[in-house]
This record gives structure tokens, sequence and C-alpha cells, in this order.
């Protein structure tokens, strides 16, 4: 978020990114971690009482736009917004054209999800929802799209009636006929300029709007007489993934841990073979080896490989002139993933490249001992994500240390990296975590100007089968790739971990072997009877 | 909360509670569990679509309130209470004269606090401050009353103006000239009967109120015009115990700690000589040793002895109905607490009657190692208790096992025994713990009709001293009374909670033993003999 005033601005960021952004954002802006004041605070003290502050009422919600109120700061929606037009050579718009995602992927029919999401707005007494989050419409039509890199995301808006019509207000074009065809007379599609019209035309009583994605614009368009405020009622029934995606969940892992596999053999053979490589050769190798799979679409987002103190910035993208060569003593971060057609991948592995400090073994393995006690965690129905996270942090916190964000987010199906409404952090206090959730487990540490480490992989809640009172969850961790045992110092491992490590690696060589060229076969097979010892 | 309709009626209450609503309330109130369904909801669907609900405005605050407004249900105040009229033999208000809590238990002049909290209010742009816990009000004004049993309160309201004046809205008999001289002219004192009277003529212009504790009937007394809503201003500074307090609180848990440690030993030793004694006569025998210590003043709350099944009723009070005998094998759950000047105590001591079966055992265990999670806990400023509540479930978890209660609740200085902001439970995620707060960690597990356990001692949350890039947290244990090494399956202790459990009966042992009989004495130091074997 960044706020202008005549005088002076402000670039506000969370603790991921106020490293970078000291870096990146130009030294006329004020840099803010926005846990420490937030933007709206900000402006409440710097600015003058009587001034008015422009917004695009495009780009903001009303959740958004909520602690300005509040702050009794005084707002002005713009008919345009200045930076589009001084924005020279602006990359045009995609205009890829959208695709279905069929039911060997997604599982259930479009019409089943539709009749669901109506009954739902039905018993809430509503005529219609408006949808604003592109990922809630194309897992509600089964369909995909290509208009964002790394998300196979449709843009735009739909209008979604009790009465079943479906108005997706989106570039015309981008809509194929196979998708009219199998929709027939419900969807109409009407071209995102036309949007507010086709809204204020439409003839619902009680229009339900999420205020965390709608615009202003179209909270406008729909008018405070049919407006009922609620939750997008796609969220939690696109968070539970169905057995099908569950599957389809498990096999892109499978394969997207043959190739990071590979990766990782290939990192540590060629800087053991005293060949220099580079972060930006890594992540290059990295969309090669996921190329070579099955299903693969692209990255699901832009790899992070950060070697050393680069390892630090918590979201870190190399760059031609942050580009770093991976030699001498250090850790290597890598934080990448896939959009394979059955699922999406997100995993980080952190390695050693030459001999790591004590200190790194240290960090590294009290960082592993929060990922396997979230990854072992046994809780109550009703918990909530926020409950758990202390579990991934309390290792660290016993010598005095700690990460600046949160231990995991939710992941799509074949849809975003990062989706609500689940997650694990001290924020994720209102959503209870349930059986079909996908979510990141990524506990990490990170020392400024020296290194980074984090250990991810994602996580399915399921039930547990333990005995008792009420109904218990559990997790299965899907990614599949090995961590770093020479990183691991075993004296701060009890048994229940170092069996969790070595049954973990048992079971990445069982699904991994066959898939793998030999000569990653043996390492990975060098690597499991390292854990084996570990457990004996 | 019971709500009363025509046809039927409901009881509400939370998890603490259900086992003993349904032994107690009578059979014509359906009983719920308040976590599944509010008052709000159930009246919602059972009342038809015109009724007006009726609530005494001096018995509910907007917070309140506001579930039933959101639910569009119609309420009605009223200008008298049906059940004050059909009480009959209700007892007598109390009567009693406020005291003062001189500084050298307070270590605090009311004068500074009374300046502080008027800075508070001034830099929130207010005139006065409509104070409506009389916990505040007690702290702020360094008094203490008698109006309730267990907490030494005064109660009424306080009108604090920025000017300095304090317009004290309570029985003014019950102000003896001891306090009305050492204000002076700043304290004028009105009867209760006419608070809305005296706060309706008050000359401030905005007056801040705090709807978690203000009766609608004061609200609107205040008026709309000149209401604005905020946190009280004493609850913060008041759950932040100062220095003297600190101190207080840990003379206090010594004193209690000898009277505790000779009920521990006496119940031991009778039950083992095959007398038999009850429950009742367990509460007696706590308040007479309690009284033998200096500035016990009454106890905290109303002794909880549970035998066996009765120990399952987290909140159980013994009657003479439910009164049972200890004998045989069982565990006895004993849950009390003190009121001394210098601070206010609360524990809870589980000890097995006769043999312990290996289900005891393996529960207890298991409580104590949240117990010992959560006293070990390292953890950086900011964290709420709602983050490490978890600490003190996860080896429960672990099997299956939860309870349905906090982990722990804020704890006054010589006030109330629970005391806000904060608390450390999955409710507590809006307040961070801070140094001076004192809490307490009460993890337990119970099985209905068949035992109870809880293991509670109160916790001052400290600074750590450990290097860390940002300040972390930890507690000091102030509750200074052996625990059951009968009970616990070292088996499943690792080394820092032997450890831990050894160190802290070490300590027990050097704060107590000079003040206990020889027979104590010697029983004390057998059981840290046998802390210190477990941990070698």
């Amino acid at each position: 978020m960044a706020v202008l005033l005549q005088e002076k601005s402000a670039f506000f960021t969370d603790g991921r990114y106020t490293l970078q952004a000291a870096q990146e954002v130009p030294p006329c802006y004020e840099i803010h971690n926005s846990a420490d004041i937030a933007a709206s605070q900000w402006l409440a003290e710097e600015c003058s009482e009587n001034a008015s502050i422009a917004y695009d009422p495009w780009l903001m919600t009303e959740q958004q736009l909520r602690p300005y109120r509040e702050a009794a700061i005084a707002l002005t929606p713009l008919t345009s917004n200045p930076i589009d037009s001084l924005w020279k050579n602006r990359p045009a718009a995609s205009r890829a054209e959208a695709v279905l995602h069929p039911i060997e992927f997604s599982g259930c029919d479009a019409e089943v999800k539709i009749e669901a999401v109506i009954a739902d707005c039905q018993a809430k007494s509503l005529d219609a929802f408006l949808l604003t989050a592109p990922d809630s419409i194309c897992w509600l039509l089964n369909i995909r799209g290509g208009d964002v890199d790394h998300t196979p995301l449709l843009l735009g808006y739909a209008l979604l009636g009790c009465d079943g019509k479906i108005t997706l207000l989106t570039e015309e074009s981008k809509i194929p006929p196979t998708i009219r065809h199998l929709f027939g007379d419900r969807l109409s599609v009407m071209p995102l300029e036309k949007s507010v019209e086709s809204i204020k035309e439409a003839s619902y009583q009680r229009i339900g709007v999420d205020i965390s994605s709608c615009p202003i614009a179209l909270m406008e368009a729909v008018g405070d007489t049919r407006l009922l405020r609620g939750t997008d009622p796609c969220i939690l029934p696109k968070a539970l993934k169905n057995d099908v995606e569950q599957q389809g969940a498990r096999n892109a892992h499978i394969r997207d841990g043959v190739a990071l596999t590979e990766f990782l053999h290939w990192v540590e053979n060629t800087t053991a073979s005293g060949k220099e490589i580079t972060e930006l050769e890594c992540s290059k190798k990295l969309i090669e080896l996921r190329s070579k799979q099955a299903h693969f679409k692209e990255p699901s987002f832009e790899s992070i490989v950060g070697f050393a103190g680069n390892g630090a910035i918590v979201h870190y993208r190399v760059t031609e002139e942050s580009n770093r060569s991976i030699k001498g003593d250090g850790l290597l971060l890598v934080d990448s993933g896939g959009q394979y057609r059955d699922g999406t991948t997100d995993v980080t592995r952190t390695i050693a490249i030459g001999n790591p400090t004590e200190e790194h073994k240290t960090c590294y393995t009290r960082v592993l001992k929060g990922h396997i006690a979230l990854a072992r965690a046994l809780f109550p129905t009703g918990t909530t994500g926020a409950q758990i996270d202390t579990l991934a942090r309390n290792a660290l916190w016993q010598i005095g240390l700690d990460y600046d964000h949160g231990t995991g987010h939710g992941v799509g199906s074949y849809l975003g990296v990062h989706e609500g409404p689940q997650g694990i952090s001290k924020r994720s206090h209102n959503i209870a975590l349930q059986p079909g959730m996908i979510v990141s487990n990524e506990p990490g540490y990170y020392q400024t100007d020296a290194f980074g480490i984090r250990i991810e992989s994602l996580i399915l809640i399921t039930a547990s089968s333990i005995p008792s009172e009420k109904p218990f969850l559990c997790s299965e961790t899907l990614t599949c790739a090995p961590l770093s045992p020479q990183l691991i110092d075993a004296a701060l491992l009890d048994d229940a971990e170092k069996k969790w490590l070595y049954e973990y690696h048992h079971w990445v060589q069982e699904k991994l072997s066959s898939a793998l060229p030999e000569a990653t076969r043996d390492w990975l097979a060098a690597i499991v009877k390292q854990f084996e010892a570990m457990a004996i």
C-alpha cells in the first residue's frame, strides 16, 4: 500500500517484504512495516485535518477502506486512476481464452456446485450473489483462464442468481463456444466495461456481496437498498477439496517431488564438483525439470532461490542485479511450486552448500522441530489455524528466535497458491480447520544479511481415527521431497521426531524412486539411510 | 443466561457448568452449552416473528445485547424486574463499609493512578469516563469493600472527570470519613438510586463508556450525544501489577502454600489411616488452615473439592446433598484460593486417594506436561494468551483428549480472582501478554462420572533475559505447593520436564519448610526426594 501526500509519501508492507522494500522502493517513500503502523494510522497522523484523500474505487474494498473511515479520513473516489495515465508502455491485458477444467480433475460437476451455492444463498434469503473473486468463479464454473501469471485465473466478476442465471462479466472473447454451450441459457457473458450497468439493471432485490473482495465501484452499482454483506459462498466449499481433488493433489505432489528431488541432487552434485551456479540458473533448472512432468502448466509462483543473505529476504525474487553465485559455505533456500492440472504445489527446502555452521544446524533443527510438530499434530474439530500456529514456533521461541510471517496458507486445486479461508497464523482465529483443506506448513528462521531457513510442505487436513470423545483432526503431508540430514543436530530431536523423519523419507523413497534417474535414486537412498541411522 | 418464553424456556451456560446445570436447573428449562447455541440464536429460532422480549436494563450491557439486536429480536427494557418482586426472603444487600487499601499493598498512591488515568482519557479527547466495573473503581481509589463474598469489592459506579472530580455512586453510608478526607473536595458520593439523575446532570460533553460493563440504563443516562465507546481505562493498568503488588503476590502465595501443603498432608494422612473424611470437611479444613495465615481475609471463591465423579464437574461446589465420602481408590480435585491483603491466590491440586489406575496416571501426566510447557514457555512480546493456550493442550491432544475450558484467567491483587483483560484461551486473541500480568495456568482433563484432574498455579508474566532480536517474555510460577509424584508416569516426561519438576519442588521446600509443622516438613521433603530421583 502506498500513500502519496503533497509533501511526503509512505510505503507499507508486512514483515515478509520490508527488507526487499528497503532495496527496491525509491527513497522518497518512508517504508513501514504495516504491523507497526497501518497506512490509515500514518495518514491520520500526517495529513492535515481538512485533507481529502483520493482512491480508486476499482482497487479498494469496503474492508480495506474501513480503517480509513474509522480514522475519520475524508475519502474521495476517483473516476479515473492517474497512475493509469502516467504508466507508459504498460503491457496489454491478457486475451487468453478460458478452458474447461474437466471432471477428472474437478471431481464435481459445475451444475452440482451451482445448485449447492444457490441453496446456500437461498437459506440466507438472497436473490443473488455478486462473485468478485476470480478463483471463486473459476471453481464454481469448472473453468480456468490464462489472465494471470502463475495462477490459471479468468479475470472478471459474476452475478449468480438464485433463479439459476449467471451473468459473467469479463472480456467476451475469452469465453469460447465450448463453455457457452455447456451452460446454455443460464450463462450470459457481458463485457467488463458494462459491469456497473449490468449490475444496476439486474432485477434481483437482495444481492449478497463479500466486502473483502468486492470493489467499492461495484458495491455502489448494487446500491444500499439491495446490498447484503456476507461471505463469498464459494470460498468454503472451494477450500474443502473433494476426493478427486485430494487424489489429484497427491499425484501432482509426487510428480513435483520427482522434479524437485532431481533439482536438489543437481545442485548438490554441481556445487560439490566445484562448478559455479547462480540463483538464476537454479530458477531456470526448476522450470526445466518441472516441465518434464505430466500435467505441468507453469510455476505456481516465481521461484525464490536465495543463497546466504538473499535467503533471509522472505519473498526474495532473484533479478539480474541481485543474482548471486552459489559458492563457498552457506545455506540455499529454494521455495517453488507448480501448477499442474490435477493440483497446485508449493514447497521449500533449505540445503547446505559447503559446510554448515553449528548455528545453521541449531536453527535448521529447531525450524524442523516446528515443522514436525505441526505435521504430527492431532487436534479437536473446531481448532483454528491460530491455535496450532504456536506448535510450529515453540522450538524456536525456546531459544529466543521467531519468524515474522504466518506458518501456513491455504492452497487451491489448480488455482491460487494462496487461498482462504483457512490459514495457520495468529490472525487465523475465525476459521476452524476442516477435513479436505490444504494448507502449507512452513516455519522458518531468518538472519538478516546472513542466511534464511524455511521448511515447507503442503498438508491435507484429514479426520483422525484416534479414539476420542469428540472428533479429532490430523494431517497428511502431501509434499514429497527429501530434507537435509547434514543440517540436522540429532541431539535436539526426540525419538518421536526421529521416527517421523525416517518414516517420511521412507515414504518419499517409495513414491519417487521408480521415476528418478538412477544416480538420483541412489542419492535419495543414501539420504534415507542417514535418517534410518538417526532413528535407531 | 435464562430465556423465558410463554411456551418454553431455556438455560445457557458454558462447558464448565453443563453437567452441574443438568443436576440443578429445573426440568422445565432446556439446557444448552452456549458454545453450541447462543441464547440469541435459540431465541431467533424459537420466538414468533412479532415477539417482544423484555430485559432488565440494569442487568444487560450493550455488548450482551448486540447478538440479540443482530438477530433482529425486538427488545424492550423493563422499568422494574419481575424477579425482584417474586423473590421472597431475599437476603438484604450488604452495608459493609469500604476501607483504604494501604500503600504497602497497593504500591501506588491513588492520586498517581487518577492522574495517569485522566491523562489517558484526555489523550482520547474525553472529558470524563463512567467507570462501571467495581474492581476498576476499587483499584483506582485504593479502596476495598465488603459487598461481595470472596472478592473485596465496593459495589457502585464512578464518574471520573478529567477536571479531577470523582462522583462515586454507591450507598453513602459505606464510605467512611477516612476515605472522604483522603480525597477531599475531588470526591463526592451520591446514592445509587440517584445514578441516572447524577449522570444526566453532569456537565461533561464527552463521556467515555465501556460497553462490556456499563448497564444499558446508565448508557441511556449518558445519552447518545455525549457517549463515546471505549475500553475502561483502569483495566490494563490494574492488570499490570507494580513491584509492590508483585512482591505482595509472592509473599501471599508462600503463606497460602503453607496452608495448602498442610491441607494436602492432612488429607493424605487422614485417608491413609483409614479415617473417613468428606468433601465438606475438606472445604472447612482449607478455611481453617488459611485463616491461620497473616493477612488472610476470606477464601477467594468457594472451594471446589470433588472426589471421583464429582471432580469431573469443572466448577463443582459441594453441598450437603452432593457431599461425598473420600474413601477407596479415586482422585480428589481441590481448587481453592485466598484473599490476602497483599494478594489473591487460586490453586488446584489433584491427589490420589488409595491406588491410582494407569489411566489416572496417563491423564495426570499429560495434564502436567501441558502445565509445565506453559510454565516454561518463552514467547515474543506481542504474543496473546490464545497463542500459548495450545502449549497446555498439545500433550492431551496427542492422545485424543482435551478439556472444555480456558487454560488461564487473569487474577487481581486483593481483588477479583478473575480479571481481564488478559487470559489464556482460544478467545484471548486481542490482548498481548505483558510483564506484570498474573494469570492462571490450569490445564485439566475430566471424565464424566469418573474423575477430574486439574493442575493450577498462578504465573506472573515477566521479561525474559534470553538474548534475542526482539524482546521475549516468560513467566514466574507464584503458586508454591507440591504436586503428586504418585500420579506421574515418568516414562512420559522428557528430561527438561523432570528437571523443571525437581527445581520447582526444591523451591517449594525452600520457601515453605521453615513455616511448616515438622511432620508436614518431613512429608514435603520425601516428595522432593521423589522428584529428585525422577530427575536423575
